[in-house]
């Protein structure tokens, strides 16, 4: 194995590549993501050779089944990984677009033209596949990446980065367009996200933890993919069924995303009715329920899945089939509740009143607000990006699904014939 | 004088405000801006009184000329802050545009809103006109604002916020939309740019050490309002007169300001004609000059400001009547100088040939490139923005001369009648 180049001369490589990169035109970048299909099948052994070595240190080190769900490379994540690709090959790109124009008082054509950012680095962790996902959607827009995955997946990287350095060498393009942290040191995510000089933009993918201590240690800019506290606001008049089956969608379809629902608020006239059957439906599920003393006392039989809730349950992401419910007076406390919880990802109302879903729509701050649907549809694909690059909890950039732009950033290029400014 | 609430209180009191201020529409923003605009004038005297103090005490502590000027506010400059505020109110609203909508395979209606990106702090230096600006600006765009000026200002800006604290209680708006750091000490601006429980975003706006502290030491986003080391390349075949109009009015119009030229590169076959036009014009205007050997070479007689240029003038950004000049083979080895010095603000090419044209605009990675014009339009007020928060040069969020927009974040606004994702 070579030695580890370190941070500072892979920046370096990482901005003489951005220069070329940002020189692409569309066909050529597309080009290079269709050679990178072709490479990636043709290292498929290699790669999932690799990643079995990978999960079988994993496994003796301890590792729980769910990180080994996401570690492991299987045919059909394989199949997945050579597809996506190809979908980001097929994808607009936005580099180039003039956003606007106008020709000022001097007569300066004055024109906002979308870039590349330029170099991004990418931290992940256990998943593989974002490797490739990565490099292809940074690669799409002009952009170097430097990527940093799990140490457990590191020779799955490895492979995969084999695959992706052919393409790049068949397409003439230096190493620097795409490069592995091909180290364990924990150091060396601190030296990326202090890498001011080369790095423009940092996004962290993963854990609560591997975001907080990016955005505590970066002086690189983040844009922070953050965690999805997400809440369910049921109004009075509501039909229970369709309230249920929104829930139940929210909650159950997939657990462990950042969009699912984890606090439904009620409003008291509603609840009555509600409570009991959510509690029902929800059970049968498998979802453990943490109720608020309210919403307790309009049970019959409380179920052992069925607990109170304490304060904890309210700011909890519990990524899992377990819900907390709370009975509120008001909009407005449901409101209040939200302001105070929520991490600003996906809220939703469930209501007829117009003026009630108008309130909520302008109220809440945070990256997706919903009027009669499921929070799960805060998504890349399902807003039609096509691809996704994460979900911004930020204000700042990008906020909410990021797709190709928000890896872009603009610049203004300006048309005169002689003007100084009087 | 009051004790000092501390940070995280004002932090706690800037969320609530904006809760309320997000909630304002334009034309209640806009009462309070005219509002605050009476109040201002009311104040005048106790507000020129109060910078008499500053100035004094500024004058005895020997601060230099040129930041006693910063500092005083006078009978121009007071009224050019009434204007400021008057202006403000009158520009467009961004909050509540929709920027896109459409329909996604479900059925949801996603659209795509401009929202307040909630509170900023602003970390600034002397000039306290500031105060007034960033106020009304945040708080057109629905934002709460956290101020810190400079400590030589201090009682200026108390005086100032005590017209605006009237202005809010006359709208019936908490003290927390627009509240001031009223200590000297610095390490409140520490605690501020660690305060992303509360704070959106920390806009600084300064010299170079200030920005560098701020980048280094905020976990809450920063936008970089940076340096701008910019550069002018004259093509061969472009007329001298031309090109020395367009040069002169770069550096000499305001040396100070970020938008001035630093560095002159002369394609080679254009040197011999301007080199000593331009050595005789800028010496004229008091202009040092720092070149490199060629084009000293090109001089029959070296006037006393006129020197050998280092490694290092081609990375200053002089903001002084101090021009450094290059020599170059051709527009490449152009590009690749203003690469390696450039600070990514402001570059000009001057030509008549349309290939180098297109090839600087495409390969300058600045926030404002131009063909034929002075560099000195990098402004918000000549880009038609009608007042400017500041000019960023990073990447993310906002490039360039940043008008109210750059105040704002989005959030998605998703109507359905049902949905769940399948």
């Amino acid at each position: 194995m070579e030695t580890f180049i370190g941070i500072d001369q892979m920046g370096q490589n990482a901005k003489i590549a951005s220069r070329k990169l940002r020189m692409l035109e569309s066909v050529q970048k597309n080009k290079l993501l269709g050679v990178m299909a072709v490479t990636l099948e043709k290292h498929k052994s290699s790669i999932l050779a690799a990643n079995q070595l990978d999960l079988d240190a994993a496994r003796a080190a301890g590792l729980k089944d769910a990180l080994l769900e996401r570690l492991e490379l299987n045919e059909k994540k394989f199949g997945d990984m050579v597809t996506g690709l190809k979908q980001v090959m097929e994808l607009d790109d936005p580099v180039g677009e003039i956003d606007s124009m106008h020709i000022n008082q001097d007569g300066l054509e004055i024109g906002s033209k979308r870039v590349p950012l330029g170099v991004i680095g990418i931290i992940y962790e256990s998943r593989p596949n974002v490797t490739i996902d990565a490099a292809a959607l940074c690669l799409k827009t002009g952009n170097a990446v430097i990527l940093k995955g799990g140490s457990d997946a590191l020779l799955t990287n490895q492979a995969i980065m084999a695959s992706v350095k052919e393409a790049l060498i068949d397409q003439e393009l230096p190493d620097g367009c795409v490069q592995l942290v091909e180290s364990t040191d924990r150091n060396l995510v601190k030296e990326l996200l202090e890498a001011t000089k080369y790095v423009d933009c940092i996004i962290p993918r993963g854990g609560a933890g591997l975001i907080k201590f990016v955005v505590e240690n970066a002086k690189v800019p983040v844009i922070e993919t953050g965690a999805g506290n997400c809440h369910i606001y049921v109004d009075e008049g509501y039909e229970i069924d369709a309230a249920l089956e929104i829930i139940t969608n929210a909650k159950v379809q997939r657990p462990g995303a950042c969009n699912a629902v984890e606090t439904v608020l009620i409003q008291k006239n509603a609840s009555k009715a509600l409570v009991p059957e959510l509690v029902k439906h929800l059970t049968e599920q498998k979802v453990s329920l943490f109720l608020c003393q309210n919403a307790l006392d309009l049970l019959d039989d409380i179920p052992a899945s069925v607990n109170l809730a304490t304060d904890l349950d309210w700011s909890t992401e519990y990524l899992d089939f377990k819900l907390a419910v709370r009975i509120v007076d008001t909009l407005e406390d449901a409101l209040n509740h939200i302001d105070e919880y929520s991490t600003g990802h996906s809220e939703a109302i469930l209501t007829h009143n117009y003026e009630h879903a108008r309130m909520f729509l302008a109220a809440v701050d945070s990256s997706a607000v919903y009027v009669n649907a499921s929070t799960r549809f805060t998504d890349g694909s399902q807003f039609g990006f096509g691809a996704e690059i994460g979900i911004s909890t930020q204000k700042l950039h990008a906020r909410g699904p990021m797709g190709l732009r928000a890896l872009t950033s603009s610049k203004y290029v300006i048309y005169g014939d002689g003007q100084i400014r009087k």
